[in-house]
């Protein structure tokens, strides 16, 4: 038992190269499988489904895990649509990034590929199950899966479909795992020879204590401390709107706005009908001393800044130039996505220059950082680390590149040694 | 002292923001002002380089090792014309990736930009140090160097011209450190709060200790074996030449091969010739039994598969099938760069496809795996990893995105609620 993640993921490994080979003909013909197996398995799905939600009821949890870990006809329906979405998708594969002669009857093409090897580690809702693997499967990855341990019984029922469907359609036998017990998570950390890629979805915690335990890159973000900067220049009905939307729209996920910073010469015209909007949706203002002296609020401590409420509260501080907010926002935030109220251009540009995030917005709302909004078709996730994918990530975040070079018998030495000299042609398609 | 590199660390952080919004033009001056502080401290360049000669020659360092330490006139022309080049390169940033509008006034742009920090650690070149930072320079990032010991004085020197001319363009304060302890790496290694990317530059366990010792993402290859497979269907003569160009061209260094796969069918016809050349060469050759009942060579044990000899030794083997090929190079190789030498075209299609390397070739030396010779102008590395920059690094592997968001005050809520739609429109520029 011990060894079985380690030993499966070689396996894995090694299936990766058929894996990555697989046709779009081939992967969407087992995306079609699926779809039809999540019809004709229903019956079997909502009953493992249920008798996770009975031991759930059994073992005391509350009604949101209960929520997220229902999956009736409707998320049926959900993810049926999920997956016909994705087949319509054109192929991440085989996309040539650039192709060039180096030489006469030398080419070197860049194209993009699968990663080979991710590991999705998820909490409840068995819904991300399925998407996450479908996603993997459209882009030629092998996936391994570890589910929460509530969903057992369904999480097991749509493995079966995903998996059955996939070896149907002629997709290599270990293309697809999935992981039960918890232990196995330690495992899967320690497998980074095998897993090229590690999408942990779940609480802020639980994802540091991912990246905080594994040599294999992570792709996620601990948290989402999102800014507004209300600039001096500024239209004031719009800048509440914006504000109280980035806040209360959706406020338990990473894109919601926490903190707003704004200009000491604006503050007395934006806050008192501000304070007024917010509270009108419930929505707890915690400032500065100096926000304090224009609007009644709780105080806002240091901590209050450095903090992802994730709740219907706001921190506010007032700053002395933009510069100001710009130093605050690269200090606090967490590089997720960040935005200026301006009306003045000038200020707009110089904002979304110094801020180091993955998304830089002027006048509109931070919950727009979503895969779906930026029309991606299919999210992955959101990265707010630097390297690979940044920000809301579509299928190529699911993808490399390779490097294919046609040669007929070149060799460096022809060139080393001058015989031969490079001419480099880019060659369009 | 044990605090100062991390906070160095975390002024070279704040400092980024302005560093990332350089424009290209004061980028481009302080490469022009850095090439001239050269030429102008030529005389105290070679001084300290000659300080350091004394100094390694006293300690005992052997040639190799002298000869990568001297930084002589012609050293100082090469790095010149490189700083020449790279001024003239097109400026990595602000490269609009794509260009969407969501809805109307609500437009996405895809943007490149700086990485942030880059930490380089480097054993002994002091043209390495020029490389690097003058490579960081252009593309908006700061840096942190750590050279080796035994070049202190001349890397000060180099240093010293760098930063007075990107200060004196305008650049922030802390644009550029130079680390000059040894103990000071362990406290860079630890600095993953400010320090985005790690470039090292030495030895193959050099590199893995840095992997192994950092949360900090590593750009890099700790080794690079990297493989031929003669197919059943080939071009004798071309494959000898191919063969012979690929180990001893340039043995030293990652991209030469080590090993050679060779179908059964085509053993017997190419080996003796081939053997003739390799040996014609000084290279010595390890082949398993059914090698060796064809030629006369040395035995090659398990251990020799996974070895990068970095010397005038190849390993050979044959294999029953391509698919035997592949799965051997998958497994002992490291991702970096392998071909196949074939006529039939679908056997080269069939392998480029399930070989899970950087560089997959088709008829040409595994030596073409570079920078210069793939038209990049600039060359930062190789990397062997599967996320952000894979196989030869130009400048864009110094660069990441962002996404840009321009809105008239667009809120989240009229999409959710159904007041209005996005309509997903990409934007040629």
């Amino acid at each position: 038992m011990e060894l079985g993640i380690r030993e499966e993921m070689q396996r894995m490994k090694k299936d990766s190269a058929r894996m990555m080979a697989a046709s779009e003909k081939m992967r969407n013909q087992a995306l079609a499988d699926i779809k039809e197996g999540l019809i004709a398995n229903q019956k079997a799905i909502l009953e493992a489904n249920e008798k996770d939600l009975q031991k759930a009821r059994e073992d005391g949890l509350d009604a949101p895990l209960l929520k997220r870990l229902k999956f009736d006809e409707g998320k049926i329906l959900s993810v049926i649509k999920g997956i016909e979405d994705l087949i319509n998708l054109p192929d991440p594969l085989h996309q040539v990034l650039f192709k060039r002669e180096l030489d006469e009857g030398l080419v070197l093409v860049r194209e993009t590929c699968p990663i080979g090897v991710i590991g999705v580690i998820f909490e409840s809702r068995p819904d991300a199950l399925v998407q996450i693997s479908t996603l993997c499967l459209k882009s030629g990855n092998c996936a391994i899966l570890k589910g929460g341990r509530e969903a057992l019984y369904t999480n097991r029922a749509l493995f079966d479909v995903i998996y059955q469907a996939g070896v149907k359609a002629g997709l290599p036998e270990h293309f697809l795992f999935l992981a039960e017990a918890r232990s196995e998570i330690t495992q899967l950390l320690s497998c980074h020879e095998w897993v090229d890629l590690l999408i942990p979805r779940g609480s802020n915690a639980f994802v540091q204590y991912i990246m905080d335990n594994t040599k294999i890159p992570v792709m996620g973000h601990a948290d989402g401390i999102c800014h507004i900067y209300a600039d001096q220049d500024l239209d004031v009905d719009q800048a509440i709107q914006v504000i109280v939307d980035s806040k209360t729209q959706y406020p338990a996920v990473c894109n919601a706005t926490e903190t707003l910073l704004v200009h000491k010469n604006v503050a007395q015209k934006l806050l008192p009908p501000l304070m007024e909007a917010l509270q009108s949706k419930n929505v707890e203002v915690r400032g500065t001393e100096e926000v304090r002296k224009i609007v009644d609020c709780k105080p806002a401590t240091e901590e209050d800044f450095a903090t992802e409420y994730l709740d219907y509260i706001i921190s506010i501080a007032l700053v002395e130039s933009m510069d100001q907010a710009i130093d605050h926002i690269n200090h606090y935030g967490s590089h997720h996505t960040d935005c200026i109220l301006t009306t003045n251009d000038a200020n707009g540009d110089y904002f979304m220059e110094y801020v180091d995030s993955a998304g830089v917005y002027r006048n509109c709302s931070t919950r727009f950082a979503d895969g779906y909004r930026y029309g991606f078709g299919a999210e992955v996730g959101i990265g707010t680390g630097k390297l690979h994918a940044r920000g809301p990530v579509g299928l190529d975040g699911l993808c490399t590149y390779k490097y294919k070079m046609y040669g007929k018998g070149h060799i460096v030495a022809d060139y080393a040694e001058g015989r031969k000299e490079f001419h480099f042609q880019d060659i369009k398609e």
